[in-house]
């Protein structure tokens, strides 16, 4: 699918733009969404050789396009300064304003393209869906799949900025932002949206959900202790950034609980470095109190019992073998991965 | 259709969040892209009374939501702080965290907020063009004009930002923001997808897009001298905004390229005014100036012959009369009107 010919219409600065979108789509990431929906389809008995493959494979890629506009989006609301190793999008505008000499604040004018392409990748997203070559049959079936998936992580998305500001403190708090900032955009719904692809039967689309449910909210919760107690070398992340970004993770939400029942200084200290400008040797004082309160542990625990109930649904389903497998694989790597 | 379901199972703080957003959207506007949208189905021979025409008018409302994901965008991009007559997505957010007393920056978190909304905006768009019922060859004839109207859309508003900064004085240049942001994605796109869903032959199409094109450049053309000249008890806006603004409009580009041929001083306060927080009086000397270097005759000019060229294409069209008819009227209403 090609939206050059549109691009080049429209013409002007307009093209330019458009090639800096698609470097950033090309980069790279690890493709997990469309892996997952591809695996999905597979599971439920797609054939990788047969005539519908071309077809589904472009339906999945779609998945990244998505992921392009979160990204190019959620690094403003964030204000990432890099991404892929390269400035992020709104970065990168600024930085052009600023060489050109142009008018105006760069910072405003880098945030104002970064809008519009972020909403480009997203319109794009779904014209790949309905341009894939699925058939009419197939599109019906992936339409509510696919609009669940967009209308959740926007809300995950919503949740994770609100709480940030609200300073809720609460686990479930936290654990809902994971499930639908998540899990169920990161797994769920891509192996959902590949079972209905497939036309899979209701019980192999409610493991895969089982699943990926699971499964996506041990890998968000393996992110968030990496996020503390990480290797900035393995993760390419600064130690400690959740810390000092003041996410509100399962973990540090298990740490506050343990600390309020158990020790109030150290509670007031935590509420005290949350979203702080901390120093290494502080965010070392924390990963301490941290573990010593017990939270680390409970985070593992949660981990562990995770993969074994999304792996007993996937081992109990219907899926077939090679694509069972694979899946099992790629949930021992989201789980247990260091970076 | 409603995503009401969807939105509370994300549950927590999105769901008054996405009230905010149907709020935004049910307030109003003119729904100019859906009329033009249902008029072009009549046109093409639809049956206001037959069995498609639920579906159909489904479709067309969809525009409105593409509509508002443009609004709430572009609010930010212009830092705008009302809109139909109500505060702006961001500083009703930028407001609910100051009356909160959260934390971080409450034009930070409404900007983020509405980012995310507007996002919403958009994919619901999409999913009410898949569920409004439009049968699967409609959905295939449909398909290219719904993917060109965003790109082009999308890609006349990155223009607009990117002339600001660059100060581009050019008629051309205006006028190819013109064709996209505005004609393309107002008139001819919305005629054009519902001729697309009648199943209307290329003529049709062809006769739809050429009105729908000159129309859409009047109706701007209309836009700019009303917002230099307009009465702001019957705009709505203060007087002069697109001076204050920086906007460069086919008007100003067309009085600069004129004082630069006659009267340099005259040139040299266009450019040292444009974007500046004029006074009323300096705005006034403007509006002296424009006149006298007859850009609004020359625009006034380019408006009666767009509006000519474009109902001579309607009048030589297949379009049932009483489509016809109805067409004509809202041409002459935009490109005629004072507000």
């Amino acid at each position: 699918m090609s939206r050059r010919p549109l691009t080049d219409a429209v013409g002007g600065t307009f093209t330019p733009a458009v090639a800096a979108l698609e470097a950033f789509v090309l980069r790279g990431g690890k493709r997990v969404r469309p892996a997952f929906a591809w695996t999905g389809w597979l599971g439920a008995g797609g054939d990788p050789a047969g005539p519908d493959a071309a077809a589904v494979l472009r339906a999945c890629s779609a998945l990244e396009l998505v992921q392009a506009c979160a990204l190019v989006h959620d690094d403003i609301i964030d204000s990432s300064r890099t991404r892929r190793g390269h400035p992020t999008l709104h970065v990168e505008f600024a930085a052009q304003h600023r060489a050109g000499d142009w008018s105006g604040e760069p910072a405003k004018f880098g945030e104002s393209i970064a809008i519009l392409l972020g909403d480009l990748a997203l319109s794009w997203a779904d014209d790949m869906i309905r341009e894939s070559g699925v058939d009419a049959a197939g599109q019906v079936r992936l339409g509510p799949v696919w609009s669940a998936m967009r209308t959740e992580v926007l809300g995950g998305q919503y949740l994770d900025v609100s709480t940030e500001v609200t300073a809720d403190e609460s686990v479930a708090a936290a654990l809902r932002i994971n499930r639908y900032k998540t899990a169920a955009y990161t797994i769920e719904r891509p192996l959902h949206l590949g079972a209905a692809v497939a036309g899979a039967d209701a019980d192999l689309i409610d493991a895969y959900r089982e699943f990926g449910t699971d499964i996506g909210i041990a890998f968000q919760l393996r992110d968030d202790l990496l996020g503390v107690f990480g290797d900035p070398a393995v993760t390419g992340k600064p130690s400690g950034d959740d810390l000092r970004e003041g996410k509100r993770t399962v973990l540090f939400a298990e740490a506050l609980l343990r600390a309020d029942a158990t020790d109030p200084a150290a509670a007031e200290l935590l509420r005290r470095s949350i979203g702080a400008d901390l120093g290494e040797d502080q965010v070392e004082r924390l990963r301490g109190l941290i573990t010593d309160l017990g939270a680390v542990d409970e985070v593992e625990r949660r981990i562990a019992e995770l993969t074994a109930s999304g792996l007993r649904a996937l081992d109990d389903s219907s899926a077939v073998p090679a694509a069972k497998a694979g899946l099992r694989e790629m949930a021992l790597a989201a789980t247990r991965r260091s970076a």
